[in-house]
Formats: C-alpha cells, sequence, structure tokens
C-alpha cells in the first residue's frame, strides 16, 4: 500500500515495459519484408489520418499559445499538410533503407575448421525520451522497426495530443503488417515520475535516447539504470588554415554558421591561422557581420579588427544556438588542435586547407566524432552522410559515437559452424 | 572539512582519473609501433623481475591460507614459474594482434562528392576492476594498450602484492617505450570506497569492465555513473536434435560439461530431442556418470533413465559452475528454442544437428551472444573465436556482445573529405 503510494506507475511501467520485450522478440524475427510492409502502412496511415493528426496537433497549439510558450517552441511544435506529408515520407525513406537485421559483418574461418561469423541482430527495445517536435514519434518508432526494435516513446507534454495521434497511426500501421501494437508504444502520461520509473526497467529495455536540451539529457542520464546514450552539446569549430583558399574559408565558415544557427552542427567557433589573420579575419567580419552575426574575438582578433566585442573562455566553450560566433587566431594547425582539444564538445570540427598532410594530421589527431576536411559542419547528419536518416548524435564513445542510423540499432552475435569440434 | 571526512578518496581518485585520461590521449597518438614495443617491453619485463613478483605473490598466498581463503580461490591466486611465464607469453600475443586503431571500417562517396570514412579510435579510459586473478593486471592492461587505451585497474585486496609487483614491470615497459606511466594505474588502495569514488568519474573514463562474481558486478553496476559492461553468469545449452550424429552429441556433451565446469562457457544444461530420447539419454547418463557429473532430469527424463535426481526451474536456471547438469526432453527444435528463451543467460546455446535447415533456423531464433553448431560452447571464448585474446564476455547487447576483443575496446569516428562543399 504504501509502496503504491509512492510508486504510483510502477504497475503499469512495468506491464508497458514487459509488453515491449515480448514484441521485441516477434519484431525480430518477423523479417525484413513483414518490417518493411509495416514501415510503408504506418506512412499510408499518416497520409489517411491526416485531418484527425492537423486537429490534434492544433489543440496542442492553442494550449501552447494559451500556456505563451516561446515562439520558436510553438514552431517546432506546430504540423501543417506540408510538414506532415514530409513525416510521412521520412518514413518511406525509413522503410528504404537496407534491414540491418541478419547481415553478416564479418567471416573467418579457424585453423581447426570452425568457421566464425558475426550477424548483426536488433538491440531488443529502446526508450526514446524526447520533447517538443511531434515527428519524433514516428521518425524514431520507423528507425527503430527497420532495425528489428521493439521502442517505447515518451514525448514531451506540450506534444501530447498530436503524439497520442500519430501513435494511433503506428499501430495501424503495425496491424495491417501483423506485427504487435506493443512493438511501438507511446507511455499513456508525460508524468516525470512515470519516466523515472521507466529507466529503472533494466531487465526490459536495453537502450535509452533521450532527445532534446541539455537539461532532460542530465535528468535521464541522472536516473537511469538503463544504457543512456548522450548527445550534450555541439560546440563545432572551423579552423582556416593558411594554405586555404580564402573564398572556400568563408563559404564554409558562413554555410557552417548562418542558415541555421539553431542546430547542434552549427559552428560556434572560427579558428583562423596566425599567417593569414590579417587578410582573412577582415573578410571574415564583413561577411558574416553583413548576415547579421555578432563576432566575438581573442585579444588578437580584436587588434585586427577592432570593432569586434571580446571572446571570453565562457565564448569559447558556448554552444550559442544563435547568430553570434567566437573567433580565436591560432598558430597553425598545432595550435587549433590544441584550442580545440580544450573546448571539444566532440561533436563536429572542420578544417579548410589545401594542404593534404596538414588535413591527414587533423583527422588524426582531432577526436571527435565527426572531422571534416574542406566541407561545411552541416554535413555532420544522418541523412547527409548516408546513413538513410538518424535518431540522434552520440558525442559519447560507447557503442555508437555520432550519427546513429538503423545500424547503430543494432548488436552482433557470434555465429559459429562446426563438425564436431571439441576443445582440447 | 566534512566533505572531505565524507569521501577520503575524492582528491587522489580525481588525480588518477585526470592523469589517466592525459596518458590516454598521449597513448592514443603514439602509434601502432610504439605502442608494440611497450608491450613487448612489459612481456620482457615480466621475465625479468619474474623472482620479485613470485615473492610478493608468495606473500598473498601466504595471507590468503592465514586467513582461510577456500581452495580453488588459492589457486587462482597463485602463480608459479610456469603460470608467470604464461602471463608473460599472453602479453606477447596480445603484442602481435593487428593494432585496431585507425583501421577503417568503411568507406563511401556521396552523391555530392563528399568521401565518407569510418575510422577506429581508441575509447579512451577504462577501468578494469576484478578479483584474485593476478594475471589480470597485465592482461587487461596489455589489451588496453593494444587499442589505443590507458586503463586503471583495481584489484582484490587478497592479490594486493602481486598486482603491484606486476604493475610495477608493466611501468617498466611503458617507460621503455616513451610512454607515460599514468597509462596504467593500480589502485593505490583495495578500499571499496575508492571503488565508489572512482565510478563516479564520468567525465574522465569511459568505459567499466568488472571481470568476477555476480556480486562484484552488481556491486559496480549500481553505483556506476560511468557505463558497464556487465557479465554476469554463463547458463549455457546444449541441444541435441533428432539427427544429431549419437557419438557427435556426447562428444560434444562431454566437452561442453566436463573437463572445466567452473568456467563460464560450460554447459550448465542438456535438452534432448524428445524423438531421439530413449535411446540418446541412457547413452549420456552412462558417459557423463562415469565422468562423476551428476544429472538433474525434468519428469520426462526420469521416465527413461529412472536414477537420475529431479530438476526444478531453479536447476534450469542455475550456473551450476560444477560437475552438475539440468537434462530436459523438449519437442523438436521449437521445444528448445523455448526453453532457451525462457531459461537463456544471453552468454552461448549450441545444437548438435545433421540438418542444416534446423541449423539456421536455430542460428537465427537464438539471441544469445554465441551461437554454436555441431561444436563445443567452450569455444565462446576471444581466443578460440580467433580475437586474438578477451578482456570479458558480455551478455548485454550494447556496444560489444560475447567475447570482446581488441576491437571492442575502440570506438569509430566520421571522417569527410571534401572540396568545398556546402549545405543547401
Amino acid at each position: 500500500m504504501n509502496a503504491e503510494t509512492k510508486r504510483p506507475f510502477a504497475v503499469e511501467i512495468e506491464r508497458i515495459a514487459r509488453a515491449a520485450r515480448d514484441a521485441g522478440r516477434v519484431v525480430a524475427k518477423a523479417g525484413s519484408e513483414r518490417r518493411t510492409k509495416a514501415l510503408r502502412a504506418i506512412a499510408d496511415a499518416i497520409d489517411r489520418r491526416a485531418a484527425e493528426i492537423l486537429a490534434a496537433n492544433a489543440e496542442d497549439v492553442a494550449a501552447a499559445r494559451a500556456s505563451d510558450l516561446a515562439a520558436p517552441m510553438i514552431d517546432r511544435l506546430r504540423l501543417d499538410e506540408k510538414r506532415l506529408a514530409g513525416v510521412a515520407a521520412a518514413v518511406r525513406e525509413i522503410a528504404a533503407i537496407a534491414d540491418p537485421v541478419g547481415q553478416i559483418v564479418k567471416e573467418w574461418t579457424r585453423p581447426n575448421g570452425l568457421r566464425i561469423g558475426r550477424r548483426r541482430i536488433p538491440l531488443g527495445v529502446i526508450a526514446i525520451i524526447y520533447e517538443s517536435r511531434p515527428n519524433v514519434t514516428t521518425d524514431a518508432a520507423a528507425l527503430c522497426l527497420r532495425a528489428g526494435n521493439a521502442v517505447i516513446l515518451r514525448g514531451g507534454s506540450e506534444a501530447w495530443s498530436s503524439n497520442r495521434a500519430l501513435a494511433s497511426a503506428v499501430a495501424d500501421g503495425l496491424d495491417a503488417a501483423g506485427l504487435p501494437r506493443a512493438a511501438v508504444q507511446l507511455l499513456p502520461t508525460t508524468d516525470r515520475e512515470a519516466m523515472t520509473e521507466l529507466l529503472q526497467r533494466d531487465g526490459e529495455i536495453d537502450l535509452v535516447i533521450p532527445r532534446g536540451g541539455e537539461a532532460l539529457i542530465r535528468f535521464v542520464a541522472e536516473r537511469s539504470r538503463i544504457p543512456v546514450i548522450k548527445h550534450y552539446r555541439g560546440n563545432c569549430h572551423v579552423f582556416v588554415e593558411r594554405t586555404a583558399k580564402p573564398s572556400a574559408g568563408l563559404e564554409i565558415c558562413y554555410n557552417s554558421k548562418v542558415p541555421r544557427p539553431g542546430v547542434c552542427n552549427a559552428a560556434e567557433t572560427i579558428l583562423i591561422d596566425r599567417a593569414i589573420a590579417d587578410s582573412f579575419l577582415p573578410a571574415l567580419a564583413e561577411r558574416l557581420g553583413q548576415a547579421g552575426v555578432e563576432l566575438r574575438g581573442d585579444a588578437e582578433a580584436r587588434a585586427i579588427v577592432p570593432a569586434l566585442k571580446p571572446a571570453t573562455d565562457e565564448d569559447f566553450a558556448a554552444e550559442f544556438l544563435d547568430l553570434i560566433c567566437a573567433v580565436g587566431i591560432v598558430d597553425g594547425v598545432d595550435g587549433a588542435i590544441r584550442h580545440i582539444e580544450r573546448f571539444s564538445s566532440s561533436h563536429t570540427e572542420a578544417i579548410v586547407t589545401e594542404d593534404a598532410r596538414v588535413a591527414e594530421r587533423f583527422v588524426n589527431e582531432i577526436d571527435s566524432s565527426t572531422v571534416i576536411v574542406n566541407a561545411s559542419t552541416r554535413f555532420a547528419d544522418g541523412g547527409e552522410l548516408g546513413l538513410g536518416a538518424e535518431i540522434g548524435i552520440s558525442t559519447t564513445r560507447l557503442h555508437a559515437y555520432g550519427p546513429m542510423g538503423a545500424e547503430e540499432l543494432t548488436a552482433t552475435k557470434f555465429v559459429v559452424f562446426g563438425e564436431g569440434q571439441t576443445r582440447k
């Protein structure tokens, strides 16, 4: 009685987690074709039930407006016909990704004749904890199903009606393919105690992926008994090295910073090789200044362009997610590597250079999850890298590092074929 | 002052963890040849300082005898000249394994011309927490170094002097190769509070691997803020299917159970296809009975061989680690799969069959970390599978599943080469 009072969601969450475990086994064995069928049927159900989903979303948006939610949050929440068509299209794209389950990663034969292989299997049950974007409901469900997993979804309270309507379309798709509805379950409450209860079910759930702000990720990481794949921040750097073509340097800095400053793969710091700073920095300040970017420079940068605001160590560590950018002058690739090692968030760093040996050093020594030569940091994205889709970007190294696609939602098992071998 | 009193090891553990992080960066960048040189020098130092190591070990063994430690524990602890030569030889074998760092796992080109690759990098800093076997000190250190990692070792108190002597030989080897001694640190105390403090350092340590009994593993898993790779139990099954050659069935059951009953890849349950139980079970009972194995059978097995003791559900779930074996009669491969799914520890299961389709079904549907056709369960071992060595066997799927070799101590980063591409 007392325990019940203290843990009001324990029984229900246990039931949900166990149903997910059982459903995961069915999805894993169902085979690639059936999973593809389910994914296509989910996309069709989203199209078919568009009016209902948009009505539910309109309720969420109205409630968000009434509660004075910030405008960018409301924009993330809002669906319209075009966006919803995009949601269905994203599920169809995931349906077209090669099914990783059963893939043989490697095969070899031992001197005693044993034939060994490593085959991909689903991870099992994945919990996704996310905030206001309702499209995560179907994106995450689809990518987990593609890799043969069951999924438990816990969306934000502000998207409650939208998520319920989308989850109902997902259930239609599972029905159509004869897969259990428990393969994709939306938690029936957004209560944080229910989420905390979920994070204790390490017997049934194999992985938790939080998607959202740093506060959410820390909340999950601190309470979870289940392994968590974290993506805290993206403090991405662009380093313009002395041999860089100035035009390439300007274009890559502009593209990495300006068009979408609020995303995690946008650049937050630009480092300039001292050897070219006198010419490159004024050109950069003009180009980014015209685009409305506030540049904050170290002392050396401000000696070249006095109009820059001063940059502190906090600025060099910051993920501004805005039209603000720190600028530092460094001594060649060594200086850039030292600066990045000090302030790295392990997300993405780019170098602009025409010197192949310098590029190779940068690529070898920078240990961020994506290291880019002569291209925008904005390519650090599962779709852009060719993974088909992404469920998140890991900035810790265990299991997955960088953008995570369907393969990252699998494990491998050893398969051994013998002819009666025994061990001496 | 108060915080100091409550957390007496906090300052020292922080220093150790930070030194490991810094040393890990050096080891990662040192290159394959230098790591190989260090490993060979460690093996040489073990040989050179054998007398000192054996004297230290003799102290541990004497103290263990004085405190009435169980005989098998004392045997695990004990080194002699031959065993110590084996310890050095194991390090030399690890020196000969292909260095995984820098390996390109996969490469592809995007339609926009970006060339993408995934390159192996070290995980960073690994903590190994183990019990009485002193050889883990050098095995674990060597495998972590092979993959470019730093390592923090926390051995059992009963092996304290042996571990210190071995760690000192490791330091000699690091010196000889010009690598920092902090790349391999033995905790200066076996106090559990110090270990608990270590398990909070998720900023510096990337992975914890506990090696030992279930109590140790649970202790670590419950306290760690760092990801833990667990290996709880091995309840391995052998299923003898109706088409099996009886002689192969008997040999594989014998080899899986008898020669080393105390290891995790030994069989604990034998399942027999109902269609051959009348003939196979009596032969099995005779063969294993002669070897001193106590068989515990389900009702159907005891109807065939009445001398068997009865097996309960607890027996079918048990890891006996002894000359005891549960026996169940099942209805073909389906019955075997159902039984294994119910009692599986996710470690290793084997089938003996001459029917390739049945073998393929077993291999597809059993989701344990190693699935074996027509060979002994004892091949579930990093060395036997060709990984060169193993640091443990994971029975959970995240990051690694099954025996873990040098590759499993790495991550991959994305490396992108462009020619000025920007994102639209």
